[in-house]
């Protein structure tokens, strides 16, 4: 459902397709391959899900040559094989190269993806009945095998193709220098982790800073609000939804002060918003799946369709944001009654009871908070043990909870961090983490809710929050709060002076 | 020693002293009386030490007129006794009205001070026999009585006379604000207390932000190095303030980060700084007191005298830093050594025994740990039942640690927030407490340090830190990042929609 299970294998082109091309007649001896974008890491992140390969025309390079030339990129290492015209004696359009790369890897055409920046690549790829991805001119081939995917089996699997590990080597430069900057070593507590992770998540030493910041604020509404499990109206979602695209709520306050975007999409407001919002605003996204979710104390809140198409939305709007400057992304709520499905979904994948992890949310008195346990209780029964990630989802999650869980999903494949609100944030992490475990290392925890199921998920997933503010509004408010400790993690390791450039003695005992 | 003992009241003269003067002829029914500048919370900080007087010149006023003119003002209630020269039928420079003051207040002419802006203000007082402070022209009432304490008794003890309560009707204001913004009330935990805090401070509902703010790092040298307490060289102190003043330690990026200042104070450092930094860069204040103090194991850090000019230099260095704009300061610290004497102190002053209080500072082993607890505890038991704040500061204090003292009190005394960094800060707010009591409504808590002696006095002085990131640098570093806090928790109540401004609907049950 969230990954298009038929493709094994990603065969590139590479001359301005992964590295750009050396200017003809370079002797070999001199090229020196200089990878396009980010193509390393992404081909990590394919290499940990599909056979990569590459089937390049040169004039006198065999393969050893070309994995020569590649040498030093961290490209020669992903390319389980490569196959060149002279290894061959013929070059693209000739399908030839392409069907000994499929012969080595030992994969059908029907499961082969090639990807080249070429007319001829991809008269080749049509030879050779292969699928076709157009990368260069801009494109990299990460965003080309995006593209693909994306159209065949949507947004979220294309995201989940492209999460890969975290690069250990920025990580490491990052930890080195953090020892030689003027300050006894570890003295700046978490900020230096939180520095190393920048490094290890953007895959550079120092790190970019985290800015722009975009803030994406995903509104539902929830069919389970007519079990009065909330204290408020359900037409307050739309209102809310007013409120934050003429910049009068919080977020808005914290956003303007951090210089950051407020991005709000309607995945699955119940209200008609034509009468409370012009419906061109900027930076309102009109992305309704359904208006509001069915009531989940009685049945599924929503299809399986429409808990994908949620998650498509989400993945989406991370990957618009990041293509449009975002260097950090904070995940936003808005939607009377989602403690409720949020704390079902934390229920479910954590394993704790609905008690435990069961808060009052935007305030209930004893009695709403009973039936809010008992609508959960009914719910996990009705579950019973099914954990499949797509169908607890759709079963007692929320639209907006699911766009979130894309939308964490489609910053880590961007390489950005992703800052984490509130528990309604937490519960789409832990859907995220079910459906690709890879994402949460590209996301910071940025507070600790005052809602039980927030620490609960803290602690099932080993996360810190940035700040502990007794906060429990949700719109990404506590989120918004930790970018400029973030930010102050990178401007540390790029602007503090080293002991040496600072002639400082280092510890003399 | 840090309070003029020998001044008991202080009488005001009232148009253009304390209010601006109606035009002549202004009818007295139309008379609206307009306080200069924060006259009103100079007069309530005063009036909590002294006698509080007016002798006034009006053409046709009684002293119930007066008082009647000030009805709104918040000034009548602060005037004990209101003498006008219809009154006594005499005008000033005649000395009658300041003599019919004095026997109604029941004070000598040697226990009051005279403040007025005019030549007949001051011709009165000397004709009296009265001590008098020229106000007017951009001088505050409350700035006259400050400059006259400060040139007799310091400036410690001229800010501990200006130091007031906090404004309980902008807290109220903005206590009632919150629960009118769209959110659940309560909803964003410390960031609704915070902001109350600063209307309070403040005396203004909205707070103005905190913002810019300014830093001040007071360095000084440890003769308790001696003691091997330490792993780090004496001069690595004289070299990190070269450091500071280059813009290259942790405390510079964040401050260019968040546009605050850094005034670096060479309060006691030992080494001679010549050497190491252009000693007329801008930003170093070279305010030495002693070449660092000396050795607390073995008897007084420093005299008395010498402790008294480092809260001094504190004092003034925060009033400077509000006179030329700060609106929040920021306590910053170096000094090899320092967790020594500030561990030291909290021991004294929480009653808590060494060992609880110790920490490993910029990192020691097991052995200067044990050595450093031993000194502390010989240097607690020289020190016997002793706890007179300033014998204490200066048997077993520091030169930066007093005159962060006096630093947090000469904000409070301006009414602005002073931000509190880690360990050693909290030791210097500990003295701050016993001189001066009311100052710590003043003042926030930035961060918990990881040194215990850190949370011993949060414990100990009931405060909660904003941020507790593990860090125990000093220079401000903690303090610093808590700033964007504060901010959002002024901007916050300066510009969220009101429920009803944003159409939002409230609670429903």
């Amino acid at each position: 459902m969230t990954k298009p299970t038929d493709l094994r294998a990603i065969v590139f082109d590479i001359g301005d397709t992964l590295v750009h091309a050396a200017a003809p007649g370079t002797p070999v001896a001199e090229l020196r391959a200089e990878p396009i974008g980010d193509a390393v890491h992404e081909l990590r992140a394919l290499a940990s899900r599909y056979r990569i390969g590459a089937v390049t025309d040169t004039t006198v390079m065999t393969s050893s040559d070309v994995r020569t030339a590649l040498d030093g990129t961290g490209l020669a290492e992903l390319l389980e094989v490569i196959v060149t015209s002279v290894d061959i004696g013929a070059a693209k359009p000739s399908p030839r190269g392409l069907r000994r790369a499929l012969d080595l890897l030992g994969v059908t055409p029907e499961q082969t993806l090639f990807v080249g920046d070429a007319d001829c690549d991809e008269a080749a790829a049509t030879a050779a009945d292969i699928h076709f991805a157009r990368a260069g001119a801009g494109r990299s081939p990460g965003d080309a095998v995006r593209a693909f995917i994306d159209a065949r089996s949507g947004a979220l699997a294309a995201a989940i193709a492209l999460v890969g590990p975290l690069d250990a080597e920025a990580e490491a430069a990052a930890r080195d220098h953090h020892d030689r900057l003027t300050k006894p070593p570890g003295s700046l507590g978490r900020l230096e982790a939180l520095g190393i992770r920048l490094a290890a998540i953007a895959g550079a030493h120092p790190p970019p800073r985290p800015a722009p910041a975009a803030i994406a604020v995903f509104a539902g509404d929830h069919g389970v609000g007519e079990e009065r499990v909330t204290a408020w109206p359900q037409e307050v979602t739309g209102q809310m939804v007013a409120n934050f695209v003429a910049g009068g709520a919080a977020i808005n306050v914290l956003a303007r002060q951090h210089g950051a975007s407020v991005t709000v999409v309607d995945v699955g407001v119940a209200t008609d918003l034509a009468g409370l919002v012009p419906l061109d605003a900027p930076h309102l996204l009109r992305r309704n799946v359904r208006r509001g979710t069915a009531n989940l104390a009685v049945g599924p809140a929503m299809t399986l369709g429409e808990a994908q198409t949620a998650l498509d939305v989400g993945a989406t709007v991370a990957v618009d944001l990041v293509a449009a400057g975002a260097a950090v992304l904070v995940t936003g709520d808005m939607g009377i009654g989602n403690t409720t499905p949020a704390a079902a979904l934390i229920a479910a994948f954590t394993g704790r009871s609905p008690a435990e992890v069961t808060g009052r949310g935007a305030g209930i008195d004893d009695r709403a908070m009973a039936a809010k346990v008992a609508v959960i209780e009914g719910a996990l029964e009705r579950l019973g043990g099914e954990r499949e990630p797509l169908t607890v989802l759709a079963e007692i999650g929320g639209l907006e909870i699911a766009a979130l869980a894309g939308f964490i999903i489609g910053g880590a494949s961007h390489r950005v961090p992703v800052l984490i609100d509130g528990v309604v944030a937490d519960a789409a992490l832990l859907v995220a983490t079910q459906l690709c475990p890879e994402a949460i290392a590209f996301t910071v925890a940025g507070h600790r809710s005052t809602e039980p199921g927030a620490t609960a998920v803290l602690d099932h997933l080993g996360l810190e929050p940035v700040l502990d503010l007794g906060l429990r509004l949700g719109e990404g408010s506590g989120a918004a709060l930790a970018l400029p400790v973030l930010d102050s993690a990178a401007l540390i390791l790029q602007q503090m002076a080293t002991f040496d450039g600072a002639g400082v003695a280092a510890k003399h005992r």
